[in-house]
């Protein structure tokens, strides 16, 4: 499925700053660039790492004062795997690849430690495949408002789960928290989204069940298979769009995502009932 | 009904110090006091402070270094209303007594104004009378583990809510944060328990409907006309049943309670589906 | 001294809902209200309580779908005592009235029971008089940074205390935490404050020292001897300037103070070094 | 320098269990291990995981009902280098290795996010460079009591800023916290500590300075030399020396540490004033 994204950042910088993005779709077998831009005025250096396990691209740009206006496109080539979720476990502590265990630990914004006895009572009694991470994100999207500004940047799962209003971050990170506290392996994820409205960045989860890590969004604001990977972490700590050190202020953002595909309009990415993964075996 | 409830308390005191108890039994219309001694080794003054309002009893105690045993006894007649649940409903804000007012605000341990989502999407849509406390009690019988040393004397509802273990104290703070964020008075009670196991001090609840305050209990550990008052506070901060401002240390608790009457066991207090008050027209 | 104060509230009412004011200024001895006009519109009836213990005044109002306007003005008479602070002591616990020990025990957004190593380590060695209250003060100045917008209606001293960031209520919760931790009695005021800038309801605390209630203003944001009490409670959850059952919104508000002192200008009242307090002996 | 380390675990597993343990000496160029037993009762077979980036060497042990005991011992020859603190300064964002960006992220016991503000104000005016770190685990070790039992699992940084107590790994977080909020990256640590009483698994941490990772303890509870590394993680959720998977209790835990240099006692690791790290140049 091929996507043709873009974003636009412009920012107001009053002293030299270091920003880092990351922006950058992730470039990995089954994301192809096809191409890929990025602009920055005034036409600055910058520096591009690469996490060698994550696939997270992060570019660091030293800005001297005045504005700053970075633009990014690129025409990206997906490939989704589905699965019949009826296919797919959990997998036992006892099994589970132990380079995945950093992904059972709790981590800044979920608090999966402190959420032990309520994932149990909630979800203890489910059956343990894929579809009790379907459970958790119903869950989630039944108790949980999705409400633009009710949260702020240091809103963590605990707060969520009694507060029970946020927005996409907050969604994912009390999914993740979930899955922790049931000793389900689950990461954060950002990327642009098909259909999301209105356009922005994007906050999803993945857990990983049988082989592989499955995407999971409790949001329910774009389709699994439109979802076009920057990144993953741990939580939202790990992967912001933009980290700022200096007196920097952003004065506009927009992003856009645009389906490619042709011919028949339903080839275009609609809500399935599909398991959705990256991997392709 | 009458009982003899009784406590002893001993203290290794290692500097002058200042002790405050809240242990003596309130003296109110409905619930008499027959017979009481307070007993100090060694024999200290002590100063008593009744609050107006709330009937609390407070003996300030200032202690030299050493050993102190505090005993108290007392033989109490409570009359507990009984009035049918079916009866008994909310009050409108628009009609609640200005001072009753106090007791929908949130407290050290009752943080309802974050609660507020949650006891709406839980309990909103119930009927505003009696049953919807009941249901709020049954929610925290349900969901909260009752763990002795689960908690701490920082633990507050909006832990709870989310830990989903605790203490009596515990228990009557999340069912005092439900009420205050739906607009229903609570306030925080301390008493003696017939059929405490293992016998302490407790902690329940009031919540204000109808003309009065009604007693609930989540932790269903003691019979609700088994209750004899000590006193009540907007949470566990205002009646601690010990208060020590000094280098203190306590070495020992007993706490009894024994129903005295003698004919028909079936008089002596057992669980009830009424609803229960002090208050007697 | 003599001061006119006002304020304006426009709301725009949803649906049937009640609506709690608390912006009638204190009548105590020594705040006399020599005019006071409150006016509704539309003209709807009104039911006032005035807490017989702290005078503060709540204004219920059961207003219909449209619009409410509130216009409050006073003509009103304060008489501050000042007192030259190198007298006043402090309270020890064993001498403390009894009625008083609800303000040293922790409330809902002053959370004096998780402070109390840090209140010692800063303030514990200090002369336990009136100048230790001045160093809370001045440390909260000091270290905390008055900023619009940098807490809400959740933020506790709890939060400020490490955040180090807020407004005139955070700094005022601060210094209660502090003096609460230190077993001096402390409690929540708000009121009209001459010379604040942008005018708007103030909030600031009183602590008890010798033999009465002293005002502090850790924000140095309006002199002592210019405040005009409107209320007083344990903290902000207590004396809100209005609370609000509803589905409302506010669409403006506006507050005015005025010294009516006109001969020699230093008559209105300037910043002080003394110790002011409501009280005349 | 040479040590042999040892602990000895013992458990009582009620039902079939997983136990993962980090009590292997990590290896690496500068931490050689010359002997190494790894036992267990009943013989059970094990798998191991080492992180390939920070050496981290887990030990997953599906374990049946009954006892299990753990038995480690090693014979580990450290070599640390020591450095001027005068010639070692902090890296700018706008030249920090960006693989090491992770450790400027706040993680869940080390909310750097909440502490801004806090660490500019007692740290920001500082020299940016070693003795900035030192500031504040003077400031620890100064403000910050340590005291066994105060703190437990859920206890963070947050809460020990305010509470004032803790233990190593409380002291550990908080010079996280503090680092990270000032932009220098740093990172928990776990490992054996010679001269630390009682002898236990000990927690300390790494700031990331010039071109490498120096080890820095609040506690002052032990030398810097002696500290033998079993991992490093973003803070304690990483590396638990145990993490229980089941119905499991732990009965007994002894640690030792022995310095195995012979010749002149002054070979033995003393406290220090230079700089230590692992790497040798």
């Amino acid at each position: 499925m091929k996507f043709k994204v873009s974003c636009e950042l412009e920012y107001e910088v009053r002293d030299n700053s270091t920003l880092i993005f990351n922006v950058n779709v992730a470039k990995t077998q089954n994301q192809q660039i096809l191409e890929e831009r990025l602009q920055l005025d005034p036409d600055l250096n910058f520096e591009e790492y690469v996490n060698p396990i994550l696939d997270n691209r992060y570019i660091r740009i030293n800005v001297p004062a005045g504005n700053l206006r970075l633009s990014y496109q690129a025409l990206v080539d997906v490939i989704y795997e589905e699965t019949n979720p009826a296919t797919i476990n959990e997998v036992p502590i006892a099994q589970l690849p132990l380079e995945l265990l950093q992904y059972i630990y709790p981590s800044r914004y979920c608090q999966s430690d402190r959420l032990m006895r309520f994932a149990q009572s909630e979800f203890g009694h489910l059956v343990p495949d894929y579809s009790r991470i379907t459970a958790i994100c119903n869950w989630i999207y039944d108790n949980v408002t999705y409400l633009s500004g009710s949260s702020d940047q240091h809103t963590s799962a605990f707060d969520t789960v009694t507060e029970r209003a946020g927005v996409c971050r907050d969604f994912a990170h009390l999914g993740i928290a979930f899955c922790r506290a049931l000793n389900i392996p689950a990461r954060f994820a950002s990327g642009y989204a098909y259909k999301l409205q209105p356009p922005d960045f994007h906050a999803y989860f993945e857990a990983y069940l049988g082989d592989r890590w499955y995407l999971f969004d409790a949001t329910r604001l774009a389709p699994l298979n439109g979802l076009i990977k920057i990144g993953t972490g741990r939580d939202a700590a790990d992967i912001a769009f933009a980290t700022i050190f200096g007196d920097v202020e952003m004065n506009q953002m927009n992003v856009e995502v645009e389906c490619l595909e042709t011919i028949p309009d339903s080839d275009c990415p609609e809500y399935t009932n599909q398991a959705i993964s990256h991997q392709v075996s």
